[in-house]
């Protein structure tokens, strides 16, 4: 009998199908197989059935490169532009505006460089959340290394971006304001809106790019009616492949490459299009998109009931702000550093983080200039849900959470 | 009944089976059924089923993040692990040695971009083969605007790369010479030991960068024995998918990175790794690399054959040396502009092209830099053959172009 079943009996083979659970070698309790519950979409997602049979027969069948002058070569060309399309419509923007990129990373390094590239010689400043993601503050860092003046910006106590702050720093030497739609580590979301026109309002010249890989096809984000000039999405997050992602750019917002090559993607990134991850990735934001009321409920009522539970462990105080993103639950079990419940949990075939996956179980950065106290940050714990995410899932990992709290608290 | 049958009726479905020849929806003489003659190899290859079963699997059950701190993690870091490994084994390096990148572009760039951020301040010089792809050009003048100085070299008449120009033109200023071990437009082919004994002669600091992606797992790139620093190849050109790609680094060679991020792949490129690609790559390159002698011999022939047919035809010359990689003929039927030939034969379903992909149809740089007159590089078309050519379908192509050059060259 399988682990997960102990747990919800009532489920009883029906929706314990393999593309909720795909097995993982192992034992647990006895048993021969042992369920996975996967609770790290933040780091990263199974790629969706729909996504990678679209990238199988991308790669089987029409795998022409989109710039052969041939009927192959145009025929990928066809489902390229079709891919930047639907992503576009996810944006509700226009396909001429969605830049594919190889992840996130490269597209918040393009976003940033890009825009610092153009101003080569008359360097001047960058607004930046100090909470975002390693390729925003790795970049920033380099920046200024090379002359620019890089103003960080602390969030607030409970991790949302101070969008007071972060536009007051602007000023007539600004050239990008960069913020998070959601942070990767708590869920916390920015105001785009309102400091996209506070920015403006200060400088009309400064651009805001937003790093959207962990809100991008979950959440409504539109450019337009939001002012944001450059937003960055990852394939990988979503239930699309890894190695792959993209990068809106507003119609008239100037950008220099990188990188350097064949002329693609508008001479801003260049390499052979990655056709099937694209369409992969276009067709995952597609399904993700179409349900994303539906889902976000969902979210939130998982959330809800997760929290009861992990509020009933001794120790146990939430980081992340109520009005962040209902898929992104980061806690701290204080007095169990976080490594040592991960390994616990793994045992029991759940797999969570204690942060963003790019940190290494290094120190949380995010946490850190929240001002908590070393203990929380050295005993946090990240529960990032996906689309597969199921309540019975959360309710097996709250209980072993606690079951861990009591055993490794007792064993220091 | 096929279109191939009719010129190898002796094939009669038994070799014809779809991993030969995958359907192509259109119409030929009145049948149902076209087959594909995919002759574009150099551009792009088909996914071998090996390795997009290997990728789906990643992509659908080990998904983990290789940076995650759980065993899910883990395991996808053990694959990752284990490609290195593999790919390092085809080139006689370490595993150590090998990281991965988005793209063959990417590749270069980061070997040419990576080597002048370590000399940021103290500018040199660069040598390079005049004929190389545009990933390698297009950074060097690049460089070149940031105050590098960039010495290019003109190949020989018949395509090669003129060794003891590039290395009289290494002085004491030079870091890198760069130089492509087979050329994607002719097959020309670097006399790279050669080079680099020259090179180091002159400038033992000066690294010697080959691009190597129109000759990896193809042909013995040995970087130890052969003095190379820095190797760039790609997936797509062997077999493995899109938006994959490696550079070799000799232990001891110091790269600056050009994006930014979470640390991975030693700092130098950062983004959450493509698992399943790198380790489709590494698959398509070892069944690649286990069958090299046969698969050269087999090009070889077919190339004779190929070549003993299109003579034939009125106004044909050959671009290519016959010296290069046997898988790559470049010809020139006067007369017939190669886009019209290009069209002419895809409505055979035989696919071919004028060049690089890349250039897209502009005029060949790669030819123009051998001297070729306009008559000839205006209508000069590419076969390019993969592990799964067969000579019936060059045989078919010889013929068709044969067809073209009568038909067209009437129509003028």
């Amino acid at each position: 009998m399988g682990w997960c079943r102990f747990f919800c009996p009532f489920l009883e083979g029906k929706t314990l199908c393999r593309s909720d659970f795909p097995p993982l070698k192992g034992r647990l309790d006895g048993d021969d197989t042992m369920t996975e519950i996967y609770l790290d979409n933040s780091a990263t997602t199974r790629v969706d059935p729909q996504a990678s049979a679209c990238a199988l027969q991308l790669m089987e069948e029409e795998y022409g490169n989109p710039s052969s002058l041939h009927r192959k070569g145009f025929a990928a060309q066809l489902r390229l532009d079709k891919a930047r399309e639907q992503l576009a419509a996810v944006l509700g923007v226009t396909g001429g505006e969605i830049l594919f990129t190889g992840s996130g990373s490269e597209g918040n390094n393009l976003a940033i460089q890009g825009t610092a590239l153009v101003q080569k010689r008359k360097k001047g400043s960058m607004v930046v959340n100090a909470a975002e993601h390693s390729s925003v503050l790795e970049t920033m860092k380099a920046l200024e290394g090379d002359g620019w003046e890089i103003r960080r910006i602390a969030p607030l106590a409970d991790g949302r971006p101070d969008t007071e702050a972060l536009a007051a720093a602007v000023d007539g030497t600004t050239r990008l304001v960069t913020v998070g739609a959601v942070n990767s580590e708590t869920g916390a979301m920015a105001e785009i809106a309102a400091l996209s026109e506070e920015c403006k309002l200060r400088n009309p010249q400064a651009l805001l790019h937003v790093d959207g890989v962990q809100a991008f096809a979950r959440m409504p984000l539109r450019p337009k009616a939001m002012g944001i000039d450059l937003l960055t999405f990852s394939g990988h997050k979503i239930n699309a492949p890894k190695g792959v992602g993209g990068l809106y750019v507003r119609k008239g917002v100037r950008l220099l490459p990188v990188l350097y090559g064949g002329g693609q993607e508008k001479g801003l990134r260049p390499g052979t299009e990655n056709v099937p991850s694209c369409c992969a990735m276009a067709l995952a934001a597609q399904l993700l998109w179409k349900d994303q009321e539906a889902q976000w409920k969902k979210w939130v009522a998982l959330r809800q009931a997760f929290l009861e539970e992990i509020e009933k462990i001794p120790g146990v105080c939430i980081n992340s702000p109520l009005s962040g993103a209902p898929y992104i639950v980061n806690f701290s079990v204080v007095g169990v550093r976080s490594e040592t419940m991960i390994h616990f949990l793994e045992e029991k075939g759940i797999y969570l983080s204690s942060g963003s996956a790019c940190s290494r179980g290094a120190k949380s950065h995010v946490l850190a200039a929240m001002g908590l106290d070393d203990r929380r940050i050295d005993s946090a714990l990240r529960v990032s849900m996906g689309k597969f995410t199921t309540g019975e899932e959360l309710a097996a990992a709250a209980r072993a959470i606690g079951e861990g709290a009591a055993t490794l608290a007792r064993r220091r």
